[in-house]
This record gives C-alpha cells, structure tokens and sequence, in this order.
C-alpha cells in the first residue's frame, strides 16, 4: 500500500524518528513522509515508533491509500529537508 | 479533487494559516488538513497562504488526488487539536 506520514514529536526525538521512518518510507520534506509499504513493515515501523515517542506530547499521523499515488504534489515556501538532505 | 496540506511554519503564523486553511479544509489535527476543494478555490488559498507565509523559514505541502480518499487514517500518541478544538 502507499502511505504517508506526519510526525509532530519533540525536538529531542526527532532524529531518531526520522531515522526510523526512513528505514521504510521515502522522506519528503519537513516532517513527511511517503512511501510504498508493506502490511507487515508498516506493523514493524508502527512498532519501532511507539518506542521512541511519547504518547502524552508526540504524535504520528499515517494516512493509508489502497493503490493509488497521489496524482500532484506541490510545496509553497521552502523546501526544508528532503532525500538530499542526508542525515 | 481531495487534498491533504501539511504546514511548517514559524509559531506567530501558525493561527493565521490555520485559519486560512480552515476556510477550505477540514483540519485533521496538528500541522495536517484535508478536504475536497476546487481548482478555483485552491488557487485561492494558495494565494492567501503565499500572502500570509515567509518564503525564506516556512513551507507548505500538498498533496492532490484526483478522486480517491485514504483509505484509513492512524494515529499514534497524541491527538492534538482536530475539529473538536476550535480556535
């Protein structure tokens, strides 16, 4: 399935979050993600995140879609982050 | 079409472009709305958000799909804000 991902997480945990949704998803820019996902790896990285954030100040938000990719995606201002920017 | 738009944008803008988006999207929770729009009412909110936004610190994505919503929508940690926090 395709997803993408918000994360809204403390500064202090936002490298290893970050770190961590990239083992799976593609990082767009700032704090979202997107990628082509398994059922199986989405559980493992569901996982791997509720042991780093939480739960009483962070917060992820995944949106599920069945097949399609989205069919635009436009970006007003700067682009903060993104594949080049390897951590 | 439907649309999912994540903010990242300095802390004194973030009222305002919450309210702008407000106006045309349905406000998920944190930095992410979402919603059907029109091409001719998304021109205008991107003209109002490049009105509102500093090109140089923040950054605004969007995410157009033709006819399909997400199919499911998680959470992890918090919710924070959402329809049931008006502002």
């Amino acid at each position: 399935m395709f997803v993408i991902l918000v994360y809204d997480v403390e500064q202090k945990r936002v490298a290893k979050v970050l770190k961590t949704c990239r083992k799976y998803l593609y990082w767009v820019q700032n704090s979202v993600l997107e990628g082509e996902i398994t059922e199986a790896n989405l559980v493992k990285l569901k996982t791997e995140l509720e042991k780093i954030i939480h739960r009483d100040t962070d917060s992820i938000i995944i949106y599920r879609f069945r097949t399609t990719r989205y069919s635009a995606i436009e970006t007003l201002g700067i682009k903060k982050g993104g594949e080049e920017n390897i951590l």
